[in-house]
């Protein structure tokens, strides 16, 4: 059984490379940006280069699903690079290529704005995949870098989910039905994503997960629905942890640049600031504690397996293997 | 009579100015780029300034109205900067201040994509102004930079128009009405445009311009309906030339580095190449017959000199009029 973090955007130095250790942790999707352009994405994916060779025994960089596997039995952390927004592509469609070879392998469509590519869950409206979009999505199917659409719009999730040749990731929300929240997703866009072989992470971000994140045992409940949502094989965890995050960090995530107004993101006016991550997973060191909770909820030991790592892995493996495809043919 | 030209795309060398100066043109807005990232936009505009300083004699920079009448009374051409869409910026708001300073006077808010303003013409789809797109209008108008929606959606259009406190420009486009295209404006969005101050400048650019490029006086016909449409205070010239233009100039226009498909932006599959300009308007060197001809469709001197410049200077003037007043207030 591997365990696998779906997405986490936190300031990762070594203190939470031991957490992740001392948590069993498999593998974990890190956020190495979010509105930085090309060059500064590329800076930010070097330093945490030597940021990982530093710390070679509790970490390793992982560019496919075999080296996740042998990095996980080594009992150190697998990591995925990936960056929450494509500006970093600068509107390019070739720097997906470049992204790729750079070792990148997950890419979210949109952050909390519209792009070149489509639009965001935060945005009034939403039509759908732009021009630019539809032509990214074939290029990130080519080069096998999964398309997470956590923060995309939902009309747009649905283009996207329609134009994907490979199963398409939803990597840290919850269903709305459950925790009504504009970063979570409709019923009918989970049944969807689940019908092309996609997964759902579900997050323990207390903004986005309501009530559910009182006990681990409630947030099992919410596993449980949203197994009965879109089924079994299309549920994971994607924790959206921000250890370490400070209110710096959240600023930029939520104003960037764009913006000279104060914006909450997913908080809001009477939640301004970071909100304190849930007793329970204050780190990935208590994630083992996940598994006995589902077990509890009445989850088997197969369903549990799929639920904290193996759905991950069998989406990991599909959509790496079309960049392997790609190679071959060129 | 001050003529002016709302927009060209020409790639300006002394030729190109000397033709300007032997048309007696008075002012004519520059484009500075299409799809250039920050850097590269401002490096475009600092080798423009070599291009005005080396050919001072014939032409000059302006930055105010006040500067365009001072130029052009002293029959040199008054070069306004402006880009053709919102990639200079970079999704950074503070740019806008920062392209204002470096005398950018004329911003389109999308070329022929979707971007985090808004969406273009070309999209399937367009929902109006976006989270930046609606923050971006308020900063363009604080720094008194002309809101240009030639190649904008037609929803993100009614949004810009009535965001924006100040008129806004079509710089170059035409009536679909007439003309039908996906780059012309309809009846109702050049009403809206000119019940608020805003003014459309007719282009020759044959793509765009039909049967009404096949002579000078048909042409002046369009203006005559336009003028029906919305007002002899609301109609001026946007030629759209693009003197010197080469193949890959026009491939750098359509697909910039967003496709690796080939696009034929305004022309088509059976007119995939530059298309030649009108006889009567090679070159601004010929443009005097506008006014001619104006006068024999039936235009009297006073409407005449509103169609060849003044309009477009009064927008001017009431626009760049912001700056000043934000530069006094702080």
């Amino acid at each position: 059984m591997i365990f696998v973090d779906g997405l986490e955007c936190s300031d990762f130095d070594r203190d939470i490379f031991l957490e992740l250790n001392r948590g069993k942790m498999g593998c974990v999707t890190v956020t190495l940006g979010f509105w930085e352009d090309t060059i500064e994405s590329i800076d930010a994916l070097a330093k945490f280069r030597d940021l990982v060779r530093d710390n070679i025994d509790l970490v390793e960089i992982a560019y496919s699903a075999q080296d996740i596997r042998r990095i996980a039995q080594s009992q150190r952390c697998a990591l995925l690079l990936g960056y929450q927004n494509t500006a970093c592509l600068g509107g390019r469609i070739r720097m997906v290529e470049i992204f790729a070879d750079l070792g990148v392998r997950v890419l979210q469509l949109t952050y909390n704005n519209q792009n070149d590519v489509g639009s965001s869950c935060y945005e009034e409206h939403d039509q759908g995949l732009a021009r630019f979009g539809r032509e990214l999505i074939d290029e990130m199917n080519r080069h096998g870098i999964v398309i997470d659409l956590s923060h995309v719009g939902e009309r747009t999730s649905f283009d996207a989910i329609e134009r994907s040749k490979v199963p398409v990731a939803i990597t840290h929300a919850n269903p709305s039905s459950l925790v009504p929240h504009a970063r979570n997703k409709s019923n009918d866009l989970l049944r969807a994503l689940a019908s092309r072989g996609g997964v759902i992470g579900l997050a323990t971000y207390p903004n986005i997960a309501g009530p559910y994140v009182e006990s681990v045992d409630r947030w099992c409940e919410m596993v449980a629905r949203t197994v009965e949502i879109c089924g079994i094989d299309h549920v994971g965890i994607g924790t959206d942890l921000g250890r370490k995050n400070t209110q710096a960090h959240l600023d930029w995530m939520r104003m960037g640049r764009w913006s000279r107004i104060v914006n909450y993101g997913a908080g809001s006016a009477s939640r301004p600031g970071k909100v304190p991550e849930p007793k329970w997973l204050e780190s990935t060191e208590t994630f083992p504690a996940i598994p006995e909770a589902l077990s509890r909820t009445g989850f088997s030991p197969v369903e549990i397996e799929k639920i904290v790592g193996g759905n991950w892995l069998r989406l990991y493996e599909e959509v790496f293997a079309c960049r392997k495809q790609d190679a071959i043919a060129a």
